[in-house]
């Protein structure tokens, strides 16, 4: 990924320092003319704006600490993954040594990255990413989440549990169907070309700001009718020898909303339940 | 739901014949014209296509058995949720009363009914469904499905499986943006207007041909890196005091893809594990 970011900025014709712990992994970057820095203090020495892009967010200390004088008074942009808890602490260590501070989080893969439409996280002081807003426009589609340092990364995590969930939730539908000898391909012409942006997704999209109200009627259907429907994928699971340990779940929370006082309200109010601890995992 | 396929009937000046369990419940049918049968016999032998809804299958057979003999050469078109071996059982029933059977499934809420592009699901014989497609067209957008007769109810199970797990998914990912004070609606601009139609169903719509074929390189990020990712999901999750089962639950099946094999792979060879039974929730 730290190659692709190198990439888009060399190919908009930005004159472009890399730095890698495994210098040999710059080499291509180096051939269209990166210059490759000696140490890190040479590399963050070269710009005011560094960005950053490793393994977590040790690797970030490792890779930054040695070259803490250096970095005083420039800018720290970090796309390495992690929790809130670090992006927080990681504002205290910039603080610590002078440095201004952006968390951020690439929503793409390496391929898609330089595109205008690839979307790009970022979270800390308004005025630092307006400040370089058309920098990072360089590496995608930059969009300001809030002054929480936190935020990108608690999106990021909140959008790839969704991705998970979906996946599974589709590669499950899947595997149910392909015991029937339904092919995946064809399976998504209903699952995918119709089912899930036309109904699921408009569905959740029009409920937003239902959800933050906290209103959740169950006038066209309640959670003890969705529950039925839960114990028939669960059974239908078991009776086609597919994993049921996805919908077990489901109904487990599903119960749990239920078991909360939630009988009577529409499916939404599993927010109430997923929005607590519950049983440690 | 019975009353919302009657209602689509009358709407289109079918002479309909209506029975309910409870007659009651057919009061504004009634004084929208339908005629209120006073025995299953009578509402069987009014037409030649018997539209059934009601709450599961042992409930069509309560409902059904005593009209059997009047249903002989007639069709039953039956939309009550079960199971595909339920479905199949129904074909038995039918076959040993001479009766001509259609399984169906539909995809949309009450309010949908009558619209062409509200999916039903059918499955059973290619003739019946060809002779009495402009019948059901009436209900909504008609799908046929295959001869085998647990197709209709197999998508649906499956459908409904893919909505729950990605409908949870959303509720956990806007709790844990929650715990930052972002609202669903506000997150939604992100998740729902983008990420989960362009990214996350566009992946899997391009990939499920090779779903298909069972080709999962790890070219672009393996099975490895997602289970690094799902950690980083399952400790932001206790970090920030919101649900973290349904996270743990996708790194345990992450973990048996590459117990059994699948280290090197992409995510989708997640298809092979959700494939079979597991473990017996
Ligand atoms: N790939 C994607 O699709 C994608 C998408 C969004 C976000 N990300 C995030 O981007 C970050 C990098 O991912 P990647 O795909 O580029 O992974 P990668 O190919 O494995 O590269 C990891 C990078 O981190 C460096 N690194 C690891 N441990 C280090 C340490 N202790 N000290 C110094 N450097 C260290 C590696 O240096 P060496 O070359 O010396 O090993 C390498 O430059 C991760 O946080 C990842 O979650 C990736
Ligand atoms: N509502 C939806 O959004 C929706 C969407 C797709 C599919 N479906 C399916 O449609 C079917 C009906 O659902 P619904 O929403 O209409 O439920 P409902 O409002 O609870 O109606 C259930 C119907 O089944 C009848 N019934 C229940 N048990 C019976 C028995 N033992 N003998 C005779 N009749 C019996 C009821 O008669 P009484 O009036 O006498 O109780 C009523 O007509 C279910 O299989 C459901 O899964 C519903």
């Amino acid at each position: 990924m730290g190659a692709a970011l190198a990439n888009a900025f060399l190919d908009q014709g930005h004159p472009t320092t890399v730095w890698n712990r495994s210098p040999g992994r710059a080499d291509s970057l180096v051939a269209r003319g990166a210059h490759l820095a000696g140490t890190i203090a040479e590399a963050v020495s070269a710009s005011p704006v560094v960005v950053v892009c490793v393994k977590d967010y040790d690797a970030v200390y490792g890779v930054l600490a040695p070259a803490a004088d250096a970095l005083s008074g420039r800018v720290v942009v970090n796309h390495s993954s992690g929790t809130p808890k670090q992006a927080r602490e990681a504002v205290d260590w910039a603080d610590r040594h002078g440095v201004e501070y952006l968390d951020g989080a690439i929503m793409v893969p390496p391929f898609a990255v330089g595109k205008p439409d690839s979307v790009f996280l970022y979270s800390g002081p308004r005025a630092v990413f307006d400040a370089h807003r058309v920098t990072l426009e360089t590496m995608g589609g930059p969009r300001y989440l809030g002054a929480d340092p936190g935020l990108a990364v608690l999106y990021n995590t909140a959008l790839l549990g969704l991705m998970y969930a979906s996946m599974n939730g589709f590669l499950h539908a899947a595997a149910l169907v392909g015991t029937a000898g339904v092919g995946a391909e064809t399976f998504s012409e209903i699952a995918l070309d119709w089912f899930a942006p036309d109904v699921v997704v408009r569905y959740l999209r029009a409920q937003a700001s239902e959800i933050d109200k906290r209103n959740f009627p169950g006038t066209l259907g309640t959670m003890e009718m969705n529950l039925t429907a839960l114990e028939h994928i669960v059974h239908t699971s078991a009776e086609q020898g597919v994993d049921a340990e996805l919908p077990a779940l489901l109904r487990a929370h599903a119960q749990r909303a239920i078991a909360e006082g939630y009988a009577g309200n529409n499916y939404l109010a599993m927010f109430e339940v997923l929005s607590k601890a519950g049983p440690r995992p």
